[in-house]
Protein backbone atom coordinates (compact mmCIF):
# COMPACT_ATOMS: atom_id res chain seq x y z
CA UNK A 1 0.00 0.00 0.00
CA UNK A 2 0.89 3.93 -0.38
CA UNK A 3 1.18 4.50 3.20
CA UNK A 4 4.61 5.60 5.25
CA UNK A 5 6.07 3.55 7.75
CA UNK A 6 4.85 5.28 10.63
CA UNK A 7 1.28 4.65 9.51
CA UNK A 8 2.51 0.94 9.11
CA UNK A 9 3.63 0.57 11.88
CA UNK A 10 0.67 2.30 13.80
CA UNK A 11 -1.84 -0.48 11.62
CA UNK A 12 0.53 -3.35 12.01
CA UNK A 13 2.39 -2.97 15.40
CA UNK A 14 1.57 -5.58 18.45
CA UNK A 15 2.70 -3.28 20.59
CA UNK A 16 1.64 0.00 22.78
CA UNK A 17 0.40 3.09 19.81
CA UNK A 18 1.39 5.39 23.05
CA UNK A 19 4.93 4.52 22.98
CA UNK A 20 4.96 5.19 19.65
CA UNK A 21 3.09 8.14 19.69
CA UNK A 22 5.38 9.46 22.65
CA UNK A 23 8.42 8.41 20.17
CA UNK A 24 7.06 10.26 17.08
CA UNK A 25 6.01 13.28 19.05
CA UNK A 26 8.81 13.60 21.34
CA UNK A 27 6.04 14.40 23.98
CA UNK A 28 3.80 12.31 26.30
CA UNK A 29 0.43 11.63 24.97
CA UNK A 30 -2.80 13.31 26.47
CA UNK A 31 -5.60 11.11 26.39
CA UNK A 32 -8.87 13.01 26.54
CA UNK A 33 -12.28 10.87 26.86
CA UNK A 34 -15.37 11.37 24.85
CA UNK A 35 -17.47 8.97 26.19
CA UNK A 36 -17.51 5.94 28.95
CA UNK A 37 -20.49 4.56 29.76
CA UNK A 38 -21.40 0.78 31.12
CA UNK A 39 -24.20 -0.37 28.75
CA UNK A 40 -25.40 -4.06 28.25
CA UNK A 41 -24.38 -5.64 25.53
CA UNK A 42 -26.38 -5.31 22.10
CA UNK A 43 -26.14 -8.25 19.30
CA UNK A 44 -23.30 -6.85 17.99
CA UNK A 45 -21.09 -6.05 20.46
CA UNK A 46 -22.07 -9.53 22.21
CA UNK A 47 -21.24 -11.24 19.16
CA UNK A 48 -18.12 -9.47 18.81
CA UNK A 49 -16.83 -10.44 22.27
CA UNK A 50 -18.21 -13.66 22.44
CA UNK A 51 -20.39 -12.98 25.66
CA UNK A 52 -24.54 -13.17 25.82
CA UNK A 53 -26.60 -10.25 24.55
CA UNK A 54 -27.10 -7.88 27.78
CA UNK A 55 -24.21 -8.69 29.42
CA UNK A 56 -22.47 -5.02 30.79
CA UNK A 57 -19.69 -3.98 28.86
CA UNK A 58 -17.56 -0.61 29.16
CA UNK A 59 -17.74 1.45 26.27
CA UNK A 60 -14.98 3.93 26.25
CA UNK A 61 -14.52 6.45 23.33
CA UNK A 62 -10.91 8.76 23.32
CA UNK A 63 -8.56 10.79 21.93
CA UNK A 64 -5.04 10.68 22.00
CA UNK A 65 -3.76 14.19 21.81
CA UNK A 66 -0.34 15.52 21.28
CA UNK A 67 0.97 18.32 23.98
CA UNK A 68 -0.57 21.16 22.25
CA UNK A 69 -3.83 19.43 22.38
CA UNK A 70 -4.10 18.03 18.53
CA UNK A 71 -5.87 14.68 18.02
CA UNK A 72 -3.60 11.87 16.79
CA UNK A 73 -5.50 8.88 17.38
CA UNK A 74 -9.36 7.99 17.88
CA UNK A 75 -10.35 5.17 20.11
CA UNK A 76 -13.21 2.89 20.56
CA UNK A 77 -12.92 0.20 23.03
CA UNK A 78 -15.21 -2.37 24.51
CA UNK A 79 -15.02 -4.55 27.44
CA UNK A 80 -17.09 -7.20 29.11
CA UNK A 81 -16.88 -5.80 32.59
CA UNK A 82 -17.02 -9.71 33.50
CA UNK A 83 -13.49 -10.63 32.42
CA UNK A 84 -12.06 -7.46 34.52
CA UNK A 85 -10.59 -8.12 37.70
CA UNK A 86 -11.78 -5.46 40.56
CA UNK A 87 -8.05 -3.08 39.80
CA UNK A 88 -8.37 -3.36 36.25
CA UNK A 89 -11.59 -1.87 36.53
CA UNK A 90 -11.53 0.68 38.20
CA UNK A 91 -8.69 2.19 36.51
CA UNK A 92 -10.69 1.61 33.13
CA UNK A 93 -13.55 3.47 34.42
CA UNK A 94 -11.44 6.21 36.30
CA UNK A 95 -10.74 7.07 32.76
CA UNK A 96 -7.56 9.06 31.38
CA UNK A 97 -5.12 6.81 31.24
CA UNK A 98 -4.10 4.43 27.76
CA UNK A 99 -5.26 1.01 28.15
CA UNK A 100 -1.68 -0.04 27.35
CA UNK A 101 -0.43 1.86 30.53
CA UNK A 102 -3.34 0.02 32.63
CA UNK A 103 -2.73 -3.54 31.24
CA UNK A 104 1.07 -3.01 32.19
CA UNK A 105 0.62 -1.41 35.54
CA UNK A 106 -1.52 -4.43 36.57
CA UNK A 107 1.05 -6.59 34.92
CA UNK A 108 -1.85 -8.48 32.33
CA UNK A 109 -0.45 -11.14 30.67
CA UNK A 110 -2.01 -11.13 26.71
CA UNK A 111 -1.59 -11.26 23.39
CA UNK A 112 -2.82 -8.38 20.69
CA UNK A 113 -4.33 -10.25 17.83
CA UNK A 114 -4.75 -7.95 14.64
CA UNK A 115 -8.32 -8.39 12.97
CA UNK A 116 -8.78 -5.88 10.04
CA UNK A 117 -7.03 -2.44 8.60
CA UNK A 118 -9.49 -0.81 6.33
CA UNK A 119 -9.89 2.85 4.91
CA UNK A 120 -13.26 4.90 5.18
CA UNK A 121 -14.70 7.98 4.88
CA UNK A 122 -15.04 10.52 7.82
CA UNK A 123 -18.59 10.35 9.36
CA UNK A 124 -19.71 13.33 10.66
CA UNK A 125 -18.24 13.05 14.06
CA UNK A 126 -15.25 11.90 12.67
CA UNK A 127 -15.11 15.34 10.65
CA UNK A 128 -15.92 17.15 13.81
CA UNK A 129 -12.69 16.17 15.15
CA UNK A 130 -10.35 15.22 12.16
CA UNK A 131 -12.01 17.41 9.91
CA UNK A 132 -13.00 15.99 6.35
CA UNK A 133 -10.14 13.73 6.14
CA UNK A 134 -10.10 9.67 4.65
CA UNK A 135 -9.52 7.70 7.59
CA UNK A 136 -7.41 4.50 7.98
CA UNK A 137 -8.69 2.17 10.76
CA UNK A 138 -7.92 -0.75 12.32
CA UNK A 139 -9.37 -3.08 14.39
CA UNK A 140 -7.85 -5.50 17.26
CA UNK A 141 -8.43 -7.58 20.15
CA UNK A 142 -6.72 -7.62 23.48
CA UNK A 143 -6.60 -11.29 24.58
CA UNK A 144 -6.40 -12.60 28.01
CA UNK A 145 -7.11 -16.20 29.31
CA UNK A 146 -8.10 -16.93 25.94
CA UNK A 147 -10.79 -14.64 25.78
CA UNK A 148 -11.36 -11.44 24.49
CA UNK A 149 -11.28 -8.51 27.47
CA UNK A 150 -10.61 -5.74 24.93
CA UNK A 151 -11.25 -5.29 21.15
CA UNK A 152 -10.76 -1.83 19.97
CA UNK A 153 -11.43 0.21 16.99
CA UNK A 154 -8.32 2.93 16.13
CA UNK A 155 -8.82 5.64 13.16
CA UNK A 156 -6.39 8.59 12.11
CA UNK A 157 -6.62 10.83 8.73
CA UNK A 158 -4.69 9.02 6.26
CA UNK A 159 -3.07 12.87 6.20
CA UNK A 160 -1.29 12.06 9.42
CA UNK A 161 2.23 10.75 10.18
CA UNK A 162 3.16 10.71 6.68
CA UNK B 1 18.94 11.03 23.48
CA UNK B 2 20.46 11.78 19.67
CA UNK B 3 18.87 8.58 18.20
CA UNK B 4 16.55 8.32 15.02
CA UNK B 5 13.01 7.68 15.72
CA UNK B 6 13.07 4.51 13.79
CA UNK B 7 16.00 3.60 16.43
CA UNK B 8 13.68 5.01 19.31
CA UNK B 9 11.01 2.32 17.85
CA UNK B 10 13.16 -0.40 18.22
CA UNK B 11 14.40 0.17 21.54
CA UNK B 12 11.69 1.20 23.31
CA UNK B 13 8.78 -1.30 21.81
CA UNK B 14 7.28 -3.81 23.77
CA UNK B 15 5.68 -5.24 20.43
CA UNK B 16 7.30 -7.34 17.88
CA UNK B 17 10.61 -6.13 16.51
CA UNK B 18 10.58 -8.33 13.44
CA UNK B 19 6.89 -6.70 12.22
CA UNK B 20 9.23 -3.58 12.72
CA UNK B 21 12.05 -4.44 10.81
CA UNK B 22 9.55 -6.19 8.06
CA UNK B 23 8.13 -2.83 7.91
CA UNK B 24 11.26 -0.92 7.53
CA UNK B 25 13.00 -2.91 4.80
CA UNK B 26 9.43 -3.10 3.07
CA UNK B 27 10.55 -8.01 2.54
CA UNK B 28 10.64 -10.86 5.00
CA UNK B 29 13.19 -10.48 7.82
CA UNK B 30 15.49 -13.68 7.52
CA UNK B 31 17.01 -15.20 10.26
CA UNK B 32 20.37 -17.38 10.52
CA UNK B 33 21.57 -19.08 14.19
CA UNK B 34 24.83 -18.51 14.95
CA UNK B 35 24.54 -20.74 18.01
CA UNK B 36 21.72 -22.83 19.50
CA UNK B 37 22.71 -25.22 22.72
CA UNK B 38 21.09 -26.39 25.85
CA UNK B 39 23.04 -25.84 28.52
CA UNK B 40 23.57 -25.94 32.26
CA UNK B 41 22.47 -22.64 34.19
CA UNK B 42 25.80 -20.38 35.32
CA UNK B 43 25.12 -18.61 38.28
CA UNK B 44 24.99 -15.05 36.22
CA UNK B 45 22.17 -16.76 33.72
CA UNK B 46 20.25 -18.76 36.82
CA UNK B 47 20.33 -15.42 38.84
CA UNK B 48 18.66 -13.47 35.57
CA UNK B 49 15.99 -16.07 34.92
CA UNK B 50 14.80 -16.89 38.54
CA UNK B 51 15.99 -20.13 38.18
CA UNK B 52 18.87 -22.88 40.16
CA UNK B 53 21.97 -22.64 39.13
CA UNK B 54 22.17 -26.00 36.88
CA UNK B 55 19.13 -26.09 35.15
CA UNK B 56 18.50 -26.48 31.56
CA UNK B 57 18.61 -23.44 30.03
CA UNK B 58 18.29 -22.84 25.71
CA UNK B 59 20.85 -20.12 24.82
CA UNK B 60 20.08 -18.94 21.29
CA UNK B 61 21.74 -16.58 19.13
CA UNK B 62 20.66 -14.99 15.75
CA UNK B 63 20.94 -12.34 13.11
CA UNK B 64 18.22 -10.87 11.63
CA UNK B 65 19.00 -10.22 8.20
CA UNK B 66 17.16 -8.05 5.54
CA UNK B 67 16.39 -10.13 2.42
CA UNK B 68 19.53 -9.33 1.07
CA UNK B 69 21.34 -11.11 3.89
CA UNK B 70 22.44 -7.98 5.47
CA UNK B 71 22.38 -7.99 9.18
CA UNK B 72 19.61 -5.80 10.78
CA UNK B 73 19.88 -6.93 14.58
CA UNK B 74 21.71 -9.29 16.53
CA UNK B 75 19.64 -11.69 19.08
CA UNK B 76 20.71 -13.47 22.06
CA UNK B 77 18.10 -14.76 24.10
CA UNK B 78 18.05 -17.61 27.34
CA UNK B 79 15.29 -19.86 28.26
CA UNK B 80 14.70 -22.16 30.86
CA UNK B 81 13.46 -25.33 29.96
CA UNK B 82 11.83 -26.32 32.77
CA UNK B 83 9.03 -23.14 31.17
CA UNK B 84 8.57 -23.80 27.39
CA UNK B 85 5.83 -26.11 26.78
CA UNK B 86 6.88 -29.11 24.41
CA UNK B 87 5.55 -27.67 21.47
CA UNK B 88 6.92 -24.12 21.99
CA UNK B 89 10.27 -25.93 23.16
CA UNK B 90 10.27 -28.12 19.32
CA UNK B 91 9.80 -24.44 17.52
CA UNK B 92 12.52 -22.77 19.90
CA UNK B 93 15.11 -25.86 19.31
CA UNK B 94 14.20 -25.84 15.70
CA UNK B 95 15.54 -22.17 15.08
CA UNK B 96 14.95 -19.94 12.32
CA UNK B 97 11.63 -18.30 13.23
CA UNK B 98 11.78 -15.45 15.25
CA UNK B 99 10.37 -15.59 19.01
CA UNK B 100 7.42 -13.29 18.22
CA UNK B 101 6.61 -15.24 15.63
CA UNK B 102 6.58 -18.69 17.87
CA UNK B 103 4.85 -16.61 20.55
CA UNK B 104 2.19 -15.80 18.26
CA UNK B 105 1.73 -19.58 16.65
CA UNK B 106 1.44 -20.94 20.17
CA UNK B 107 -1.15 -17.79 21.29
CA UNK B 108 1.19 -17.50 24.12
CA UNK B 109 -0.39 -15.02 26.82
CA UNK B 110 3.12 -12.91 27.54
CA UNK B 111 4.37 -8.96 28.75
CA UNK B 112 7.37 -7.25 27.39
CA UNK B 113 9.16 -5.95 30.65
CA UNK B 114 12.29 -3.51 29.56
CA UNK B 115 15.20 -4.03 31.42
CA UNK B 116 17.66 -1.78 30.14
CA UNK B 117 19.18 0.20 27.37
CA UNK B 118 22.75 1.42 26.75
CA UNK B 119 25.44 2.10 24.40
CA UNK B 120 28.61 -0.12 23.96
CA UNK B 121 31.35 -0.96 21.83
CA UNK B 122 31.93 -3.86 19.58
CA UNK B 123 33.75 -6.84 20.42
CA UNK B 124 35.34 -8.60 18.39
CA UNK B 125 33.01 -11.00 17.75
CA UNK B 126 30.29 -8.22 17.14
CA UNK B 127 33.15 -6.49 14.88
CA UNK B 128 32.43 -9.76 12.36
CA UNK B 129 29.19 -9.23 12.15
CA UNK B 130 28.68 -5.11 11.90
CA UNK B 131 32.08 -4.16 11.55
CA UNK B 132 33.86 -1.53 13.78
CA UNK B 133 30.97 -0.15 15.23
CA UNK B 134 29.12 1.39 18.15
CA UNK B 135 25.81 -0.91 19.39
CA UNK B 136 22.96 0.13 20.68
CA UNK B 137 21.36 -2.45 23.26
CA UNK B 138 19.14 -3.76 24.89
CA UNK B 139 17.91 -6.24 27.23
CA UNK B 140 14.34 -7.48 28.33
CA UNK B 141 12.14 -10.30 29.30
CA UNK B 142 9.39 -11.45 28.10
CA UNK B 143 7.59 -12.89 31.62
CA UNK B 144 4.79 -15.77 31.26
CA UNK B 145 2.54 -16.89 33.69
CA UNK B 146 4.39 -14.32 36.29
CA UNK B 147 8.06 -15.97 35.47
CA UNK B 148 10.07 -14.88 32.64
CA UNK B 149 10.10 -17.10 29.92
CA UNK B 150 12.97 -15.24 27.54
CA UNK B 151 15.33 -12.65 28.20
CA UNK B 152 16.86 -11.13 25.36
CA UNK B 153 19.75 -8.80 24.37
CA UNK B 154 18.77 -7.20 20.78
CA UNK B 155 22.34 -5.24 19.68
CA UNK B 156 22.82 -2.74 16.66
CA UNK B 157 24.67 -0.59 14.96
CA UNK B 158 24.56 2.76 15.92
CA UNK B 159 24.74 3.78 12.18
CA UNK B 160 21.85 1.81 11.18
CA UNK B 161 18.29 2.83 10.67
CA UNK B 162 19.20 6.11 10.98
Amino acid sequence: KNLSKFQKILLMTDGSVTTLLEIYTGNPVKIKTLHQKIIPATHEIANKLEIDVGDEVNERIVLLLDSNENPLIHARSYTPIQRTSEGFREDLLRADVPIGKILKKHRIEFRRELNDIWEEESDEEMKKIFGDERLLVRNYNIIHRNKILITIWEKFPKSSFV
